[in-house]
């Protein structure tokens, strides 16, 4: 029977470690549930850790500190029932846990047993699964993370679902969990109540989007994506349903990097950033959104002209920061190159012919300007590439592909086009000009981007397919394709693993990110 | 009732995903095993792809081309019995199995349950476990990987454990291996044989020490460590025993990362490699173990002098160098550094006080020069760091913490230390003024790496007890270290993350590589 009726659902922002802080929002939210009448109150999973925490998972003191917490948090919990997510030791090995707190103490645990993330992967264990308890005399069937696929086994007799998990914003996937949510709240005929983390933490950004689907599968509550809210919903009276709203991808992408990038500098302390600002489109999205989330005044950028930069570009950059309203020094990079390459007269001998070597000491020559901006104020280097280049290994290890972030890199070149002309949605913050023009890297006269490669939509659709949906070069020359186009573009990105290898954390937007999702060797024969 | 009686063990090198070679070694290895009247052959795990393989254990086309290869393999299994470790998949996942070939055909397949290396999780899941079968009357329990920890359960009646393994080196593992299975042998009372692969995939070292112990938990086959071996042992007669030999440290240590390096150039295709010689010992040791394993005639060394680097340093660089017989060219560095500083005055502005922003400059210029070289001719760079460094967060970020492969970053200081005195062992190939002088990264007047921290000695075995032994830092303080220096040390770890995350692959001798056995988050408040 459903005799508990009031539910408060907090969709808090933790920070890895940050005992002190995820215990005072979680007791505060304990507060607030109680003052309203709720009779539960649901968090996310590793609430009071965190997470992805990795090996801290595997530190005693680690998991001593979560237990502290918890025991907090538990005389908190008096008049009311709290389920909170926290990490846990059983038989000497860590599992993620739901922990039920009542009568100001921790009652029992409810530990996970889908084990499916690769942040999670060596550092937590499979538990027990999902487990049907008993509160006020209604039966919640609590599931951790995965679990929830497993319940319409043993869900008889149940009057509440409840999931809490902690799970990546991903294209796509506030709507697909959404709707999974409601087909399980349909199929089980009770109400699922799921909590998912907000905020970012190194490269993962959680998009909230909690949601209460009642017993026949309707939306109740969907709480807001990508920001805190509270919520509490009554399963006693007549609720309006809601419609499932529509999702815009790149809106979304757009309010997941600013998560992620202004989570990433406030919690680990840092205010100002700087980047080397080409006139191109990539470096003109990073800076946008970094004025934004960072302000204008913390962020300085660079625009390091080489002889091969073309003025158009100089010039597109400079106005750039201008309306941004950023603080830019030009520094011209040709003196220093010039040193360079008559320092490297008896090295190279007789190879002095223009390559990618030259094209390469230009890009890392920048990388030492920006380090050095960085190193001497403070601002830390935010990094530009694009998915697109990570891919065939565009961009020069050491050079551009460096930096403390990544917020564009899990991000198709096509999709940086589409997040600028969001960006301009209401103002021309982003020139148009560098919008309109052809991608190049100037490194050498009259480069494009697209020499040797068909143009970027081609190249992007390829490549969509080969990692995001993982199809074979069959597969994808099939669909009609050019074969000598997709060989060439397969052995690229084998080839280029090396350079990923050694890429900073890029904020995740798919569920397919160099690094994470996608782990290949670096001593292979296989594809050549 | 034991009637196989002669079984042939084939140590094996493998590449991972060269198919066609890791086939012909295995059908050459039966048949030269039937040739010599073995009724059974042992092959190590993951010998049909090699490993580690990461994501390409996901590709159907990868799997495909497993058992395309098993097939042909299957072919010359006639006549002898061939138990062969290849990657299969089950339930739409892939599993590390044991094949069992005869007449000519795949008979059977036994798969590990135990999935417990990282190089494994989330692209290998678990299997059956270890099983009984039956050949020749004889009862073999084959236990692929770690499972060879459960057989004791149900071993009745078995006359025969063929264990295979893909374990990769680590410091001690040899003789704790050899040990372990001698013990089981014993426990069982039946003769047990161990497998494993030998030789480098990527940044992983397997060390072969293949092994038969008897029935009395006496070793009478251990195989070489670090090359490929083949030995047939009779069952049948009485074997002479053999006493475990002493294992040298570092002796074994240099023979891992002898054959790691190479590897690591002969499957990628490359030849030549270069580095920065400094005149410091880590450079020295990287120059000597590199010109012993590629050649001298391979390796080219720039010495890149600033103008804080020593007289002695360039000197003792050089003679280095010539000792060797490698090319090197002395390319100062002060005019690229003036130049780039006069450029970045207006940036600093008032902010001109030499600081570590000046030394990083001095790093990362050197990067520059050695990418050049390695870009236009084709060497590529090794990097030259140690564990200590990465642990503490000294060397530059695209500085000197850069290169293709890390041949001592799972060494500490004191462990460079010891590989140089073992070079030496022989005559004076690293001039013994090198091994002598206080380490200095030279990138300010006097400095010396101990500047702010105790000597290496007493830092060394703070971080061994941290790292290694995953020590708190009370049980450290509470061992006698200052508690000061441990806080200060333990608080470095931490805020280093960020360098190591972009780290190069690291050749693995230890069982706590930086970024594979131990991975931290960057965004933490966790020991602040």
């Amino acid at each position: 029977m459903l005799r508990i009726m009031k539910v408060a659902i907090a969709q808090l922002n933790y920070t890895v470690g940050d005992f002190r802080e995820n215990r005072d929002k979680i007791i505060s939210a304990i507060t607030k549930a109680k003052n309203s009448g709720a009779s539960l109150i649901v968090f996310a999973e590793h609430s009071v850790s965190g997470t992805p925490a990795y090996g801290l998972l595997n530190k005693v003191q680690f998991l001593y500190s979560c237990e502290e917490a918890l025991e907090q948090i538990a005389t908190a919990a008096s008049g009311i029932t709290a389920l909170v997510g926290v990490p846990v030791q059983r038989n000497n090995r860590t599992v993620s846990a739901a922990a039920l707190l009542s009568d100001g103490k921790i009652q029992k645990y409810i530990t996970k047993y889908h084990v499916s993330s690769p942040d999670e992967y060596g550092f937590i264990h499979k538990g027990d699964g999902a487990k049907v308890i008993e509160v006020d005399n209604t039966r919640i069937m609590i599931a951790v993370g995965d679990d929830i696929a497993d319940i319409d086994e043993y869900a008889d007799g149940v009057d509440l679902v409840v999931n809490m998990v902690a799970q990546p914003y991903a294209r796509g996937i506030i709507e697909r969990r959404w709707e999974e949510r409601g087909r399980t709240a349909y199929k089980l005929g009770v109400p699922v109540v799921t909590l998912n983390q907000v905020g970012g933490n190194t490269d993962v950004v959680f998009d909230g989007s909690s949601s209460v689907f009642d017993a026949h599968g309707y939306a109740i509550a969907l709480l807001p994506s990508f920001e805190e809210a509270f919520h509490i919903v009554n399963l006693d009276v007549h609720n309006e349903t809601l419609a499932i709203p529509y999702q815009n991808k790149t809106a979304n992408v757009y309010r997941a990097i600013k998560l992620g990038l202004g989570d990433f500098f406030r919690k680990n302390g840092y205010e100002k950033a700087c980047l080397g600002l080409s006139g191109g489109i990539d470096s003109a999205v990073v800076a946008a959104v970094a004025a934004e989330v960072l302000g204008a005044d913390n962020l300085r950028v660079l625009l390091l002209p080489s002889l091969y930069s073309s003025d158009h570009s100089i010039e597109d950059a400079r106005m750039m920061a201008n309306t941004l309203g950023i603080e830019y020094d030009i520094v011209p990079i040709t003196d220093s190159y010039n040193q360079m390459l008559s320092d490297l007269t008896g090295v190279f001998g007789d190879k002095t012919e223009f390559g990618v070597t030259e094209e390469n000491i230009q890009s890392r020559l920048r990388m030492v300007y920006l380090m050095a901006l960085s190193n001497k104020m403070g601002h830390l280097l935010l990094n530009t590439s694009n998915k697109s280049e990570l891919a065939v290994g565009y961009g020069t290890l050491y050079g551009d592909n460096t930096g403390v972030l990544s917020i564009i890199g899990d991000l198709y070149k096509n999709e940086v086009f589409d997040l600028a002309r969001y960006i301009n949605r209401d103002s021309e913050i982003i020139p148009n000009a560098i919008i309109g023009k052809e991608p190049s890297a100037e490194l050498h006269p009259n480069q494009l981007d697209t020499d040797g490669l068909p143009p970027y939509d081609e190249v992007d659709a390829i490549l969509y397919r080969m990692i995001e949906e993982g199809q074979s070069r069959e597969e994808i020359i099939n669909a009609g394709f050019d074969a000598q186009t997709v060989q060439k573009i397969y052995a690229m990105i084998l080839r280029n693993e090396q350079k990923r290898y050694q890429f900073c954390p890029v904020l995740r937007v798919s569920t397919c990110t160099f690094g994470i999702e996608r782990v290949m060797p670096i001593t292979s024969k296989y594809g050549f």
